[in-house]
């Protein structure tokens, strides 16, 4: 089925209403209140950080899924405080934040997910979200994606904000749009940083946390920009109904398609907007013998700070590709292991074909990059992880994040 | 027994000469041919990377302590070069520079360990070790071991010695000695970085194996600079019992005493000297359920960028602590965790003790530090690995390596 493209993000979607705007938290005084509204209580899923040190918000919105079975009207997000490690506090604000939301909206609380991104250890300011919450719902509006889409941002340099259309031919079109932000302490693992797709297709709650956490693993579970997964990764799907078409399992490909090209450019946007970032990095490691192995490779190669600064600085130093992948727990078989930067093959057979540094580092100019490294392994099992080069504005604005 | 710090490094020891040049390898024109000489065949011990990606050198090393079941009279090192990636030509080269080694010594060439260290991929300047052999033989001298050191280094901005003497009262005393280089490319896993201990001590080549494993899971294999366990990472030891003092299961503790504490100053001396390090951390977790996982916390913390970036602002940034020992697979309870930076708890019982920032901020501005995480995971195991910060010299060194 025809998927394409369209303008904005969580708000195309038919049935969908959001808003973003400043209510104090932010000493900076940029956007830090977000609130996305379906029209309807819609559909609802949910995957969450692997991270021990999960954050409170995080815990309430597990619960609010099981109490509904997966139905929400509302996700309402702050910036520049991450309601993380805040101790009983921290989960009595969470709540407080759903309830005024609620309120507000005229739903039941537990319809209300709720999420918080910014310094983990500090307590939210809960008189700017008492006062900020009403401002956001009189704010909302059928095309406030984009405000919501700023309004959850930290040291992302620009938005994340996608949509597609995908045309059933006979039963009608459906959307999906969505909306992300970073951009450091980023490497979701079975889960991701802040994600929101909104879809006006008619989907069960149990069919709706199919098709998030399939489309995930491809696409926010591939990426890193730090090899840091946070305290309050999240990612929500909310589907309710408005344009009519209804999905079951013949059109679920269909669904797994128009998620997965939502969920990959914004994951792609993550990584383009990595703190310090200047290149998009694809690893793509083949020839591993299992499936995890080639995870595993393709994960070490990009979080390796040899190779993110080598690329940073355009040196085809292929030699630090095999010397992450040889420690990367894979099995891994130098003999027969190749690497390639773009389309120029640098070693393969145990031997380096250095002549070509040249060429490589003329590539490696670009801002969108290709790498594969074969694991000579004898398998067939291949995995792709999208990464950005390391800069030393990456150190600055983390050496300087709090101060 | 007493063991006190002398001046010195490998050729503290009696019975050692060694010698430092520079052949041509490197084109700087600093010394890149390093040579360790026993006056006696020598009991010998290695251990190396568990990188599947080992250079030519790791093989030939370990044929060599097989065939002569742990004897050897020399060590022979390039550096400038790794010798790994390089295919059939690497191991020829490798067995060349053995053999060019053993004939200007009049030894056997099994009796030679071979090690390399710098650019991986590239082949050996043949013609520059065929003329520097002899010449580092005939500069071998009792004072050498500056020199030595000096020649193993690569970006390493100041050469790693220490040497020791244990005091046995009645059978007299004998001393260990020794060199590392770093340091970029290091997180030795039950191996490490280059690192040549010696010892006038009269030790059985089993014995010598079991204390240099031993001493090197606290020193060597306890430090990181950038979570990169390296191609050719591998530490040698040489016993040649020149001191007349011979070891029994009754003196092994004093002498793992005096390996570890060589060990101990060479290994924190590479993380000092790590690619763009301004201080030295030490990261301690406690409370831990298992050993393993006291280990795989502390290595989470040390190699986190989010943690070494916010050190090297001087920012006391907890959360980040919490959030890498979270993410780190070992078990960890938020709520009975507790974050300590020099003496100031920061974290304890769930909640943040955020007053205390400006204090922790100070410390930080310190050279030499200590960070402690209690993982509130109910256990008593801990560990204790060492990092340095990262900067923007890290990116600059790394970006620039090779051009």
């Amino acid at each position: 089925m025809p998927t394409k493209p369209i303008e904005g993000g969580v708000t195309a979607p038919s049935g969908f209403r959001a808003s973003g705007l400043h209510c104090g938290i932010k000493a900076s005084g940029k956007p830090d209140l977000s609130l996305i509204v379906s029209d309807t209580p819609a559909s609802a899923a949910g995957v969450f950080t692997l991270n021990l040190a999960k954050a409170a918000p995080l815990y309430l919105c597990q619960d609010h899924l099981e109490a509904t079975h997966g139905i929400a009207k509302a996700i309402v997000t702050n910036s520049g405080c991450a309601n993380a490690c805040t101790g009983p506090q921290g989960m009595t604000d969470a709540k407080e934040m759903a309830q005024l939301t609620a309120k507000a909206l005229g739903c039941r609380d537990d319809q209300v997910l709720v999420a918080s991104t910014g310094v983990i250890g500090v307590n939210l300011k809960m008189d700017k979200i008492r006062a900020g919450v009403p401002q956001a719902v009189a704010a909302l509006a059928a095309d406030g994606g984009a405000a919501a889409a700023r309004a959850i941002m930290t040291t992302d340099p620009f938005p994340k904000e996608y949509a597609v259309e995908v045309d059933t031919k006979l039963f009608g079109t459906f959307r999906v749009g969505g909306m992300a932000k970073g951009s450091g302490m980023i490497e979701p693992r079975l889960a991701t940083m802040l994600g929101y797709l909104t879809t006006d297709a008619q989907v069960e709650p149990q069919m709706l946390q199919r098709v998030l956490t399939e489309a995930s693993r491809y696409t926010f579970n591939a990426i890193t920009v730090d090899g840091e997964p946070s305290t309050n990764d999240c990612v929500f799907a909310l589907a309710n109904g408005a344009s009519g078409v209804s999905i079951n399992e013949n059109f679920y490909p269909a669904l797994f398609e128009a998620f997965r090209a939502v969920a990959h450019e914004l994951a792609l946007g993550i990584v383009r907007g990595g703190e310090g970032a200047t290149k998009l990095i694809s690893i793509t490691v083949t020839g591993a013998a299992t499936d995890s192995d080639a995870w595993m490779a393709a994960r070490a190669i990009a979080n390796s700070p040899l190779v993110k600064t080598a690329v940073h600085g355009g040196d085809p130093n292929w030699g630090r590709l095999v010397a992450a992948a040889g420690r990367s727990g894979a099995k891994f078989v130098l003999e027969g292991a190749r690497v390639q930067i773009g389309s120029l093959v640098l070693f393969e057979n145990g031997r380096p074909f250095d002549e070509l540094a040249p060429k490589a580092a003329e590539y490696l100019t670009g801002k969108d990059l290709k790498i594969e490294v074969n694991l000579g392994a004898g398998g067939s099992h291949a995995a792709t992880v999208w990464t950005c080069d390391l800069s030393a504005e990456y150190v600055k604005i983390n050496a300087e994040y709090r101060t």
